[in-house]
């Protein structure tokens, strides 16, 4: 039998059309490219802080029973986020990651040929969540780097299925107030899944930042999604959840792996979880240095996007890449974000005093030196790159 | 707005013909309800003699890294597997367990309509992966507990996508010859994708038992699938691989979740393939015990399927669960498949030898006493249930 074999022709059209991650740059291989030795990530919106103590303690007897599976049902963890937040415990999904149920409820939602909907400069996963089910996508313009509740509003029709939102989103900071999404919530039918991502919930502090997960009673369609991966410092571990109706829930499970999330995970983010003291620490240490950085790029000269949570957006007014490429050669890793349509910002992860006061003295004395170009392109010219090709989906 | 909400109406077809999963019982829930506290499990196939030791040391030191998210790209790991199998890094491709390779392979090449074939009583998660992708599951009849490679052949046609094999199987522990499955390869078009399972490949010694790896230079439709979970014991970690033409490979991670693999299941994956003496000393055990366990049973006059793997069914002659039910009081978890269409047999996961001593002993004593019953119902009796429902899938 003749063997004219094309893997790609066979693959599905939405798979064809997506390209595979690229993931950021890991330190090691920074170090190894640029021969330098100290170098400190920025990149990955992670805890700075590390995991609370006690994970550690943990881990030292932790072998001994990872020869047996996980508990498929995750008991013991979905009890105390149950407790936590006053839900039922058959309301909660637990995710490998919150990609994992953000991509478990398109699943479970989003036929071939249905609409989701999602924001200009989003989560990327979004985007790739609806790919996988072969869904058309509609992406609502941003307002000012945020989320536009209203267009998101007026973009559904009859055939739209789920919508997305990142509050607040990422890579950007920017957030949606109660007001707004109480009023998406109610002018949408309910007919449509609404997900709101809260990722990085615990960072706001803004008096008008909704916890949507106590609306759950009065809006069925909504699901409200929750990670380990920021201030809870386990992005390692792989650790998430969905906390929605019972039977929103209940659909959610059976897609979800048997086996999606490991007993390392589950055990870690339960010690987590009770770590009060470890969050608070966190938030504060984040509150003043997202300060101190905004004010340090205000101070030579860049604008920000105003932000809520752990990291923060620089723009460049030109590409980006220059002054990427130097820092990495100084050791320093930022995130680019010409994938979510924003070429010429660089997005930083707030590190711990010390890393953020050497990003910005680093980043000083590239400008002295005349290393970064600040002055901007005519405006023709970005034109392009903004308008960016969202399927060349390369950084989260 | 009226919020007269159906999310059961809402979720896709596929979606809502499956049944939520349901975990095995595990050892502490058990331990409550009969108010014991030396039970064992030997219900899940995973490897009595826990990790290597060397995980052990590991984990003492990992939590450091643990606010980091992994390496998207499991560099190390693959570096380790590809010289492993003589094949290029990008041949693979990393799994959450290979639950999830298996679940990302359909999600290439299976679109909604498409046929994808299994194996009467073969492994539940090819049935899974399928419905996922709103496959039509076309079932052939096995032939004496295993895959009829010749039935999958024939089964064939222009709609068919992809055929899923495991060998050998879970749970009946049956294999296929190397000239089966090469028959199988060269006669069914290069446009649809052939997976084997290989999960408990390290556990067989038959000689005729094909290393489907080595094959891939000839069938560029081929993806052979391995796991940690099973000789390796890491099944609480998570990480399964996919060995595969570079082409397939490339495309299974466009949709794979960037970070679908946690970083201690890389680290502890990478240490128990450097350990060959456990490895060895797994297998040594489990064909030991393997041994000894058919021949209990058969002592006690039940017949079991032969299994190359390292786990075993039991032919109760009439529904297991009476037996399941009483070795539970007794502390010795089993796993009952009647969701596999094997509603009179139990398999039992080879354990230590004093855990399998246990079983024995305890099921010679129920037996002794009358409390399991081993004569066989009229054979009209049987028939509805070994008609099984696969839709009601509850056992893994």
């Amino acid at each position: 039998m003749s063997k004219n074999f094309d893997a790609y022709a066979l693959a599905t059209s939405s798979v064809r059309g997506l390209a595979p991650y690229d993931p950021g740059k890991p330190i090691e291989e920074l170090e190894r490219e640029f021969r330098i030795s100290d170098a400190i990530k920025l990149a990955s919106n992670e805890n700075p802080l590390g995991p609370p103590p006690a994970v550690s303690e943990y881990l030292r007897s932790a072998a001994a029973d990872l020869h047996r599976y996980p508990d498929g049902s995750g008991f013991e963890l979905k009890t105390a986020l149950a407790e936590r937040h006053e839900v039922g415990l058959d309301q909660i999904c637990l995710g490998n990651g919150s990609n994992d149920v953000l991509d478990m409820v398109a699943r479970v939602f989003v036929s071939a040929g249905d609409v989701g909907i999602i924001s200009q400069h989003a989560f990327i996963v979004y985007y790739l969540s609806l790919a996988y089910v072969h869904a058309n996508i509609q992406i609502t313009k941003a307002n000012e780097y945020g989320h536009d509740v209203g267009a998101m509003i007026q973009a559904v029709d009859e055939r739209t299925r789920i919508i997305y939102i990142a509050n607040p989103n990422n890579p950007t900071g920017t957030w949606s107030r109660a007001e707004e999404l109480r009023r998406l919530l109610d002018e949408v039918p309910s007919s449509v899944i609404v997900v709101i991502d809260e990722a990085y919930a615990e960072y706001v502090a803004e008096p008008k930042y909704p916890n949507c997960i106590a609306w759950l009673s009065k809006y069925p369609n909504l699901v409200v999604t929750r990670t380990f991966s920021k201030i809870f410092a386990l992005a390692g571990l792989r650790i998430g959840y969905s906390v929605s109706s019972p039977e929103i829930s209940n659909l959610m499970n059976r897609v979800r792996q048997p086996f999606n999330c490991n007993t390392l995970a589950m055990s870690c983010a339960l010690i987590a979880l009770r770590d009060q003291n470890h969050c608070e620490k966190s938030v504060q240490l984040n509150r003043e240095q997202l300060r101190i950085l905004s004010q340090g790029f205000a101070e030579m000269g860049y604008e920000t996007i105003g932000s809520v949570a752990n990291f923060l957006c620089i723009d460049m007014k030109v590409s980006a890449m220059t002054a990427y490429q130097k820092l990495l050669e100084r050791g320093v890793i930022l995130r680019p974000i010409g994938g979510y349509g924003m070429p010429n910002h660089l997005r930083v992860s707030v590190g711990t005093a010390s890393e953020n006061s050497r990003l910005l003295d680093t980043f000083n004395s590239l400008k002295n030196q005349g290393l970064i170009w600040t002055f901007p392109w005519p405006v023709g010219w970005n034109y392009l790159l903004l308008e960016s090709d969202w399927s060349a989906v390369r950084w989260l």
